[in-house]
């Protein structure tokens, strides 16, 4: 099992989940689906790359000749899980995809499955290249293996928050007041590369007013004293994402211009919704009670009208993944489950609080990743 | 006209495209065919963000509601010439879509173009939503308009390309001898940063026997004293690709250990190589006449088989765009395109060199974008 990924048990799950919902195949291109069924990554080109999985039989990793070896070192193939297949620029690889799945397509009708990011300019030819066959996206599938978390990709999101804990420790030692948004959100991008991430994906830095505006992009706007900061900062660690937030309320010389009492209301409201959702992790209650609960906090001082987002969403190999916890998802949350939970409150053009952390369910509650201290962080101005 | 760009000629353009066609309409998710048209750069969520075009009538951007303001907020929404429609979560977009398409959709069987890159997840739903449709990709209506650069775009390009060139330039002014390839790499990627690069998008450092593998990745490998080195940086710089490769000789202490006759010879060839494709540019030649220019210089030294890949392919806001120099390409060149020009010869296992200019084929000849001397860059080890 290279890099400790059990890729031959994710296959055979796969197609267990292909069989039980009557599909007859999955084609599966480049991208986070691609990665958690193979270990395989290659940058996005045009030619086609596709794990090819019938319900039965054997897989395939279907890659143009010149990035065959590539493929051809990808955990699942090393471990001779799958087939590597080169295909030349006089095949049509759209046919050699039909060509794999032919004996898995004993009905009159075959229903596929594609990964979601799938371009365009695959799915068309797929569907040129097997006119009679159903497509319909794989997430059902993908995602009811990946939503579930395995104890080592668990260890990953730990190491990722953890990173970024320190990086949030690290901001709150130094000096906020006087830089721009944006030096800060560069200096936050620096710290989480320096701990270790691959990649820091957002460093949003909002700073008085913008502190309502959840998606605020950092700007020129110099952070003064006597006022809040959120920042919400991730990036990927070893392939698995972090993502934590944090507000800050910054002062004037020698403690002056305290966190203004009207903001601490606010900030601790968020603070019991953001605890009240966190205790009530467990197997069973479904995301929508899960953001209800946080919900019914906030609510009950009034403010419901200033919780504008959803509660959460899942993590994992990609920045957007089930679960999300949001009204109308019944799902119930299962054991391995991992998911942001992050409510705010927002008061367009004053100022906003967030605080949110990386849980995932455990067997008799929440397991908490992020360990950065959840009180306001009031940096000296 | 925001930025320069004049995106209503764009726009009229892509409505013309169609029309020659027959196409009734064209549905443009996010991406550098969004970004071209219209000037909207967004993140990529999985919520469908779209330009409607249909080939007669006003021009739509949809997009969810949480990220309307920010669509509003483009150039080509600015510039009043489309209307920013918001879709709330009890919407169906795609019905949105197929609903600002209706009028143009006079025929019973519609012929609608997507972008290549558009997601399966949101392909399968306005198939859904449009079942008597069919759908194409758009390349041609918009590879046409794209491929052939406005005077503006080239100016861009060629900002992007002196920064690579000064990137160039430091990295052969400093020392290469005792320091890994993933080193290098690394500095180069700050370089073309601190050159106003927006992003370093790719920075191959190949040595010694690395340099015969065309797409090598950087590694742990020391550069020695009386071997080749290969860089291929680039990123984008506003937005437009910069790439560039030129070949170093790393010399011995004082000087010694000086280029290999042998690899000099090789280097002469790719050199000539370059020099005749290039000098072979001008409107008219074909696409696969060019790359065949190069390959002949090769091929009468014997080697044509070491020189392993196409000549070059096209630039602009993406990094593998059209026009494609290769065998079977029978486009002509026309004024305004613009392309890599990156022959190179690769003996396995031993050495490889290869130069890369990005050329734009002007109304009299070419137009080398890249300044950066052509010579065998000899670093003191």
């Amino acid at each position: 099992m290279s890099e400790g990924w059990d890729h031959a048990g994710r296959l055979g799950r796969a197609q267990a989940g292909l069989r039980d919902r009557g599909a007859d195949g999955l084609v599966i291109g480049l991208g986070a689906d691609l990665r958690y069924l193979t270990g395989h990554r290659a940058p996005a080109l045009e030619r086609l790359t596709a794990l090819v999985l019938p319900a039965r039989g054997a897989a395939t990793l279907l890659a143009p000749r010149l990035e065959a070896m590539a493929a051809a070192g990808c955990p699942a193939a090393r471990d001779g899980v799958l087939e590597v297949v080169a295909w030349d620029e006089t095949d049509d690889p759209y046919r050699l995809v039909a060509h794999r799945l032919a004996a898995s397509l004993g009905g009159s009708a075959p229903w596929l499955l594609v990964n979601a990011d799938l371009p365009a300019r695959h799915l068309l030819e797929l569907q040129r290249a097997l006119p009679v066959a159903s497509f319909a996206l794989g997430d059902e599938v993908l995602g009811e293996l990946r939503v579930v978390k395995e104890p080592a990709e668990v260890e990953r999101l730990r190491r990722a928050a953890a990173a970024a804990d320190r990086t949030i420790a690290s901001i709150a030692a130094g000096r906020l007041v006087g830089r721009t948004e944006a030096d800060v959100s560069h200096e936050v991008r620096e710290r989480l590369v320096a701990e270790g991430h691959d990649e820091a994906s957002f460093a949003i830095v909002g700073s008085g007013p913008n502190s309502a505006s959840p998606h605020h992009e950092p700007g020129d706007r110099v952070i003064g004293p006597g006022e809040p900061v959120v920042l919400d900062i991730g990036g990927t660690l070893d392939g698995y994402g972090s993502d934590i937030t944090r507000t800050f309320w910054v002062t004037g010389p020698d403690g002056s211009i305290g966190p203004d009492p009207q903001f601490v209301e606010l900030f601790e409201l968020v603070r019991r919704a953001q605890a009240a959702a966190t205790a009530a992790v467990r197997p069973g209650i479904t995301c929508e009670a899960l953001d209800a609960v946080a919900r019914r906090v906030i609510g009950e001082a009034g403010r419901a009208d200033e919780f504008l987002h959803r509660l959460g969403h899942g993590i994992g190999l990609e920045a957007h993944e089930a679960p999300y916890l949001v009204a109308g998802n019944d799902t119930p949350l299962r054991p391995g489950m991992a998911f942001r939970i992050e409510p705010g409150i927002y008061v367009a053009g004053r100022w906003g609080a967030r605080i949110e952390d990386i849980v995932v369910c455990g067997e008799d509650g929440p397991i908490v990743l992020n360990e950065a201290g959840r009180d306001l962080y009031v940096v000296p101005g």
